[in-house]
C-alpha cells in the first residue's frame, strides 16, 4: 500500500479517491462501500482499533489542509450571512479538531458491539445454536454542516464493522472533503479498505441515497424535524432518528414543590434547542395555586416565554395557550402550561400530544409514579428528574448515534449497539429435520449453554 | 361483568360486539383496540394468563357454534373448488379445535416477554436507569384462510400485552367471526377488555389497516411472497415478515459426502413449500464428480426435478439452469444446482441471489465454516445441518410469530420477544442536568447494578 501513502506534496492516493467519488455514479460508490463493508464485517476488534488509530494519525497529519479547507467554507458562510449558531458549528480550529481526533481514539476504547453471543443453546446433542451480533452493512448518514460529525460518524461506523456513506451540509463541503480524504488515507494504511467511508457531495445524491435499499441498510438523518420526516416518508430503508421531541413534565398533587420548580427550569432552559428539552408543563389542579407562581417566577427569571390554558391563567397571568401549542416543539425559550385534573388526565394528554421521546413525573407517591411509568408510551419515562437526562452519553453508552422515537427497537438514545444486528449460527454434525418429525420424532433438548 | 357473560341461547354480548365491528369505521375499531391495549399493557402475568384460560374456556363452550360456522365456510369452499391443500387448512374438526385450544393454554405457560429488565445502571447516587421490555401496542395481523391462526395469534398478542386487529382469508370468514366472538366472550369474563381483539372482515379494511400508523404498531402479513411484498411497499408501519426464502446449501471440497447428501435431501424435500426449504445447491468443483451423482440419485428418488448449470451437466445429465433459476423460490420439488470454484465463489453467489433467510455449508474444514458464517449475510447461517432447522419452535422459542429477513432486529425466527419493545425508566430524587454540566460538572458514576 506504500504507493498510496500520501505526502502533502503528492497526495496521489487521495486525488484518485476524490476523482472516483466525483465521476462514479452513486450506485458504483455504494457497491464499493458495500464490498469494503463485507470485508470489514469479519475483522477482529484489534484490527478495527488499529484502523481507528491510523485514521487519527492521518487526521493529525492532514490538520493544516483540513483547517485550510474549513477556512474556505467559513469565508463562504460569512459572505452568505450564515446564522451565528450554524457558523459556530461549521468553524473548525486546531483545538476543536484535536478534540475530534481524540474522540476517534476514544471510540477505539469502546466495547466492540460485534461478536457478542446473545444466546447459546443446545437444540440436541451436537446441534448448537448461537445468536451473535454482527454489523448491519452500510450506513447512510445525512448530517448538518458540522465537520466534526464526519470524524465521529466514521469512527463509530468502523468500530461497529459498517461501511458508511456520508452526506454533510453543503456549507461544509470543502471541510468534509478534506476530512474524508484524510480518513481514507488513514484506512489505506490499515486492514480496512478506504472505500468503507465515502462522501456524497450533492443534494441530488441525498435523494438517490434514499433509493439505494439494495446497498444501504440504515439511514441516520440528522437535522430539522421536517427533514427527518421527509427522509422517513421517502425511503424503504430503516431510519434511525426522530422527527419530534415534544417532552412533558407532569407535577403531581404530591410533589416536592422546590424540586419540581428546579426540574422544570432545568428541563426547559438547560439547552432549549435539544430534542429532550421540555415543551409542555402539566400541573395537577390541587397543587396549581401553590406551584405555579413559584415555577412561573423561576422560568420567567430565565427569560422563558409562557403560555397557559384558562385554568393556569386563573392562577397567574400569562399569554394563552391553544391546541396548537400542545402539538408544538418550540425548541426555544417558550413553554406551554396546562392544569390537569389528575394522573389519568396527564397521561391521556401525553399519549395524545407527546412524540414518544421523553416524559417525566414529579411525585412522592410511588403508586402514581408506577402508573405513569407503565402507561405513558414513550422511549423515556422519568420520575423525579429532568427530561434532559435522555441522552446516550448520560445513559453511559459512551457514544450516541441518535435518539429514536419509533416503537420497535432500537428505541430511545442509541449507542453503538444500534449499528449492529444479529444472525443465528447453527452448528450440527449432519443433523436433519426428519429426525425430529413424524411418529418416532426425537425430542429437542433445548438446553441453554 | 356478569351481564356480559353469554349463554348459548342469549349471547347478547357477542351480538353487540359483532354489530360494533360491522358498523363502526375501522379507525373507531382501531382506537378501541388501542385503548384496550393500553390497559392490557400494565397487567400482571397472572391476569394475562387468567385471560388466556378464560379464552380457552369460552372457545370450548362455543365449540358447536364454531364448528357450525366452519362447516358453512367449508361448504362454500367446496362449491367454489378451493384447492385441496387450502381446504385442509380451512377445515376445523373437534380434534383440531381442541388442539388449538390446548395451544392457547400452552401460550400461558410461556415466559412473559413484558417487564424484563434489560439494563439496570446507576448514573449517579440516587439516579437509576432501567431498560424494561414493554408491549408494542396494537398488532395488525393479516393471515391466510386458516381458522386456527385466530386462536394462536390472539393468545400470543394477549400474552405479550398487545391488542390485535385480525384479518383472515375471506374463505374463512364465518369461522373467524365465530372464533373472535368466543375470544371476546372469554375476555369479557377477564380483566382484559374484549376490544383488545378485533376482527376485520373486508379486503378494503386490509388496505385501510396499512394506513393506520397512528394506531397500529406492527403489521404481520402471512401469505404469498407477492402479498408480503405488497404490504411492505404500502405501509409506513413496521412489517414483520419475509417476502422470499431462497435458501442455499454449499458443499465444500472437504465435506462428508454421505451427510451432505442427506442434508441436501432433508433441506429440499422435508417440506418443500416452507420458506426454509432449499432452492439452490452449490457444489465445490473438486468434489462435484464424487458428490453430484450420489446427490442427484437421492434427490430424484424423492421426485425432485433438477436444473443444473453447464458444469453440473458435464458431470451428470439434467435440465439446464438459467440466471432466473438462481433468483427463484420454487417452494416445490424443484432444485437448481451450480458448481462453484470455491468458498469465495459460493459466498458471492449467496450474497447476490440469496434472500437473507438461511444458508448452510457442509464442510469438515472449520476455517472454511468460520469464513462462511462470518461473510454470508443471512438471518441464519448453518454449518453441517439442514436449512429446515430455521424455525422458532426448533430454536426453542416456544412460539413463532414469523420469520424476518430484514437486517434490523428482530431478525430470523421471531418468538414472543418480537412482539415487545422497551422503554427507559429513569428514577431520580430531583436530579437536574445542570449539575453535570459546565466547569464544576459532577461526574456520572455509570455503575451497572
Amino acid at each position: 500500500m506504500e504507493d498510496q501513502t500520501p505526502t502533502r506534496k503528492n497526495n496521489s492516493y487521495c486525488k484518485r479517491k476524490i476523482v472516483t467519488v466525483l465521476t462514479a455514479t452513486l450506485t458504483d460508490v455504494a457497491q464499493q462501500t458495500r464490498a469494503a463493508a463485507q470485508d470489514l464485517a469479519g475483522l477482529s476488534t484489534d484490527l478495527k482499533n488499529q484502523a481507528l488509530e491510523s485514521i487519527a494519525q492521518a487526521l493529525e497529519a492532514a490538520t493544516p489542509k483540513i483547517l485550510e479547507a474549513n477556512a474556505k467554507d467559513c469565508q463562504r458562510a460569512q459572505e452568505s450571512g450564515l446564522a451565528t449558531a450554524l457558523y459556530a458549528r461549521l468553524k473548525l480550529d486546531a483545538t476543536k479538531l484535536a478534540g475530534a481526533i481524540a474522540g476517534v481514539r476514544s471510540v477505539a476504547s469502546l466495547t466492540d458491539p460485534v461478536g457478542s453471543i446473545q444466546l447459546h443453546r443446545e437444540l440436541d446433542t451436537g446441534l448448537e445454536l448461537k445468536r451473535v451480533s454482527c454489523p448491519l452493512g452500510v450506513l447512510g448518514v445525512i448530517f448538518e454542516a458540522r465537520p466534526d460529525a464526519v470524524m465521529q460518524i466514521s469512527a463509530l461506523a468502523i468500530k461497529s464493522g459498517n461501511g458508511v456513506l456520508l452526506k454533510g451540509g453543503q456549507e461544509a463541503i470543502h471541510s468534509c472533503q478534506a476530512l474524508v480524504e484524510a480518513i481514507q488515507t488513514g484506512l489505506a494504511a490499515s486492514t480496512v479498505a478506504p472505500e468503507a467511508v465515502a462522501l456524497l457531495t450533492s443534494r441530488e445524491e441525498t435523494l438517490e441515497l434514499l433509493n439505494l435499499d439494495q446497498y444501504v441498510n440504515l439511514i441516520i438523518p440528522r437535522g430539522s424535524n421536517s427533514f427527518v420526516r421527509f427522509v422517513q416518508e421517502n425511503t424503504r430503508i430503516p431510519v434511525l432518528g426522530h422527527a419530534e421531541g415534544i417532552c412533558h413534565l407532569y407535577i403531581d398533587q404530591q410533589a416536592n414543590i422546590a424540586q419540581s420548580v428546579d426540574v422544570a427550569v432545568d428541563s426547559k432552559i438547560q439547552y432549549p434547542a435539544a430534542c429532550n428539552a421540555l415543551e409542555t408543563l402539566l400541573v395537577h389542579k390541587d397543587i396549581a395555586s401553590d406551584y405555579l407562581p413559584k415555577a412561573v417566577k423561576a422560568l420567567q427569571n430565565q427569560g422563558v416565554e409562557l403560555r397557559g390554558d384558562a385554568a393556569v391563567r386563573d392562577v397567574i397571568e400569562m399569554d394563552s395557550a391553544t391546541d396548537t401549542d400542545w402539538a408544538t416543539e418550540y425548541s426555544d425559550l417558550v413553554l406551554s402550561i396546562k392544569v390537569v385534573d389528575g394522573l389519568e388526565d396527564a397521561i391521556a394528554h401525553i399519549n395524545t400530544y407527546g412524540s414518544g421521546h421523553t416524559d417525566a413525573i414529579m411525585t412522592t407517591d410511588d403508586q402514581a409514579a408506577a402508573t405513569f411509568c407503565s402507561r405513558v408510551d414513550a422511549a423515556g419515562v422519568f420520575h423525579n428528574c429532568s427530561t434532559r437526562f435522555a441522552d446516550g452519553f448520560r445513559y453511559g453508552f459512551g457514544a450516541e448515534v441518535g435518539i429514536s422515537t419509533q416503537r420497535m427497537p432500537p428505541r430511545g438514545p442509541v449507542g453503538l449497539e444500534g449499528l449492529v444486528t444479529y444472525k443465528y449460527l447453527l452448528q450440527g454434525q449432519g443433523h436433519i429435520v426428519a429426525t425430529y418429525a413424524g411418529e418416532d420424532a426425537q425430542s429437542f433438548t433445548h438446553r441453554d449453554l
